[in-house]
């Protein structure tokens, strides 16, 4: 045992710290293949106060702090690979105030994001990001989270307006205002958005919110080729079609599903829609998108506004990861996710799925191709040596793939451990700009150590 | 005369350094009230390895660097007020690639947006940010300038992908890539946009830029008293209406307009609306907006669809500024900028106007009012000191109750020298936070002296 645990629970609450083997593998892991690794010690802060004082006790001795919300992450990015301690958040779990006429709502970190909707929904508004996992809001803002919805409200980072952060030292500090917009000194919203626990731990998030569109249309329209798929999301966008959600899911991967979930669906290219407006708006945005695929080749166009028709509708994409997770019994998830510049899409999931073809193992690919972001989902028996391997080739072609092309070698997931040693080569110099920010931030380098940034030593 | 003018000529050219009066006046002051400084020397540079060569050699002699675009700045923020040198931008003013595939495009910072929109246009596209002022691109990056089309499209901020930044040292650093999105290390776009020359020189953007909307209608309405127009906008936003602008101007700023302009605009408190999207879609917008204005008793309504029609139907809104100025010869602008929670700005617009009202000065008020900014525009005699106070005084009166409510003391147009003294009550110590990323970033202080931060010795 650590010998601080007595300290930590002087600072706290004897019941909030805890060294219980359950709960260390609780948070000694992600959602990911990533290795785990025990915490020293969990504690359970109740207030930002707690916080304060225990970032203050840490600093002074030394001792890691992880960040730890849900641990749905799937990067290593809450993963304490130097011990120390996992901050769970989840006990400050209260939305505490919608601002409803202001669109605006304060939440705790540990507020998950359907808990936040539920609450949301009686004012007629909802919290735009829906990265698939029901994560906590402030797992999210630190990692950047984004998912189906970006095309259209946009990521994480766009959606907070202030932050309530402790700073490495105690300090607690707010990076924002209500608001909306301003030009008033640096940028700190967006800065500690996607910091992943590296600069500092958030205790309060004051976030954006929306009014829930009168109407919503879901369509699935399958391709022959990936190319003609991607090249109808240009041609839909192009026309400045106000589109919500524009998923693919590439022929291999439909076929997947069928087999994991004995369904029938059409084994092709297949974009998943959804559109929001007013009823005779989306009617014409919805004729206007029909005429759009047709061009491009679509053989096969189904919509729906019914909310149970419109579930069934997207199953295939919404499903996926979940088919592949639960058909794989003892088998991990590695995700990898890149970004690249829309015109690139294409040339790009071809390119990946020709190298998954060749590879020993079996891929998905699924994309927010609005954005020109993708993933592909491996599902590893990590003691299999040679399907690690071959998966960790693929990851590393696929990145390698995306920066040649001026992407980036994470569109949603964040650094964590996964995808460090891309840093360098990603940021070029910007990287040093980066890590001075770090060491300014956190000089003796207890928050979250080892993420985002290669130790000095590796 | 400086001694290192000849350094400079030979690290530039003979023609592109100069010392001449008149070219030292231009770049001695911006389009506010703030007292001019003129620089020591004006550098024109034309590629980034002169910038690079520049800032090394100034950084190493401890010289001031200010960047300049076309000097249309309100807050003092590209007057050289330490001297050195003024490093003007506008030969660098190519629009370097049009990537229309990814919605992007890459210029120089030099380029305008009216001139970067010329150009999009032949592709169907055009950039959003619209401050009124034909600034360069650099400058409103510099500043995170936003305006009429923030409501919709969003800041200047949200535009940026990627800069190419020349640091203090000379060395070059991209911010950013490509990608639509990314979660890759720490967000330096967001820091560096708005930063306003004191963390580095920019000399290369890349930019989002949107299909032009099949469709744009405009509106006007006019209400018996300010709150009921504020009340409009929020049903409006709340009700999910996409609208792409929407502009408050107070009854007494509309007689100022019909007075400068000899008008006979109805003297209400009147918004301006516009809305993009399919005609069938706003067709319904439109009537839904309709609705919901006479809810909140609006009187006078009209709306246009053709270009002509629609710019008459917004002339009492354009022309306000430039009413002002071209009406008070020898008279200067002082142009204060708050931003409030949304619901908090009728309240704000009105406490405004009563002060104004019991002051010796006549202001015009302007809102931004689907973000919740506002400005107030004071035309002064420099020359009377007491109207200048009376200015002064109301500005930190309307910069006192914005932050009051939570709001920020600028939501565009920047710090700069008028809105320093409010950075530390506005951010608390984060503004220490922001000090140690300048002092990191700049150590020797050579990047934009005196802006956005005070001064050690003020």
């Amino acid at each position: 045992m650590v010998d601080y645990v007595k300290e930590l629970k002087s600072l706290l609450a004897e019941d909030r710290v805890t060294i219980n083997q359950t709960i260390l593998e609780q948070h000694s892991r992600d959602e990911s293949y990533h290795t785990p690794r025990l915490p020293d010690v969990v504690a359970f802060p109740e207030n930002k106060e707690e916080v304060s004082a225990l970032l203050k006790f840490a600093n002074e001795q030394e001792i890691p702090v992880v960040p730890f919300g849900l641990g749905t992450s799937l990067e290593g990015n809450a993963i304490p690979y130097s011990g120390g301690i996992s901050l769970d958040m989840s006990l400050m779990n209260k939305v505490i105030e919608v601002r409803e006429k202001d669109f605006l709502v304060k939440v705790q970190p540990g507020v998950t994001r359907t808990q936040l909707n539920k609450t949301l929904k009686q004012y007629g508004l909802f919290f735009s990001v829906d990265p698939g996992a029901d994560a906590t809001l402030g797992g999210m803002a630190a990692t950047n989270a984004s998912g189906t919805t970006a095309v259209r409200y946009g990521i994480m980072r766009d959606q907070v307006r202030d932050l309530e952060v402790v700073l490495a030292n105690g300090e607690i500090i707010h990076t924002g205002s209500l608001a909306t917009k301003s030009s008033s000194g640096l940028h700190l919203n967006g800065l500690f958005v996607g910091s992943e626990g590296t600069l500092g731990v958030f205790t309060e998030l004051i976030l954006k919110v929306y009014g829930i569109p009168e109407e919503i249309v879901a369509g699935r329209a399958s391709f022959p080729t990936v190319q003609q798929a991607v090249s109808a999301v240009n041609g839909i966008m192009s026309a400045g079609i106000p589109i919500a959600r524009i998923e693919l899911v590439d022929a291999r991967s439909i076929t997947q599903v069928n087999t994991y979930m004995n369904k029938s669906y059409e084994e092709k290219p297949t974009l998943f829609l959804e559109f929001h407006g007013n009823a005779a708006g989306l009617a014409q945005d919805v004729e206007f998108a029909k005429d759009i695929v047709r061009d491009f080749g679509c053989e096969n166009i189904t919509f729906e506004t019914d909310s149970i028709a419109r579930n069934e509708l997207w199953e295939a994409r919404h499903k996926l990861a979940y088919a592949l997770i639960h058909s794989s019994p003892g088998k991990k998830l590695m995700s990898t996710d890149v970004s690249v510049p829309l015109h690139e899409l294409s040339e790009a999931i071809l390119n990946t799925r020709e190298k998954i073809d060749l590879s020993k193992v079996e891929g998905a690919i699924a994309g927010h191709v609005g954005d020109g972001n993708y993933h592909v989902l491996f599902m590893l028996d990590l003691t299999d040596p040679i399907e690690v391997a071959e998966a960790m080739r693929l990851n590393a072609e696929i990145v390698d793939y995306a920066l040649s092309r001026g992407g980036t070698c994470t569109g949603e997931h964040g650094v964590g451990i996964g995808k460090r040693i891309y840093q360098r080569r990603e940021h070029g110099n910007a990287y040093d700009v980066m890590v001075s920010i770090k060491q300014v931030l956190d000089p003796k380098g207890i928050l979250n150590p080892g993420k985002i940034f290669l130790d000095e030593t590796e």
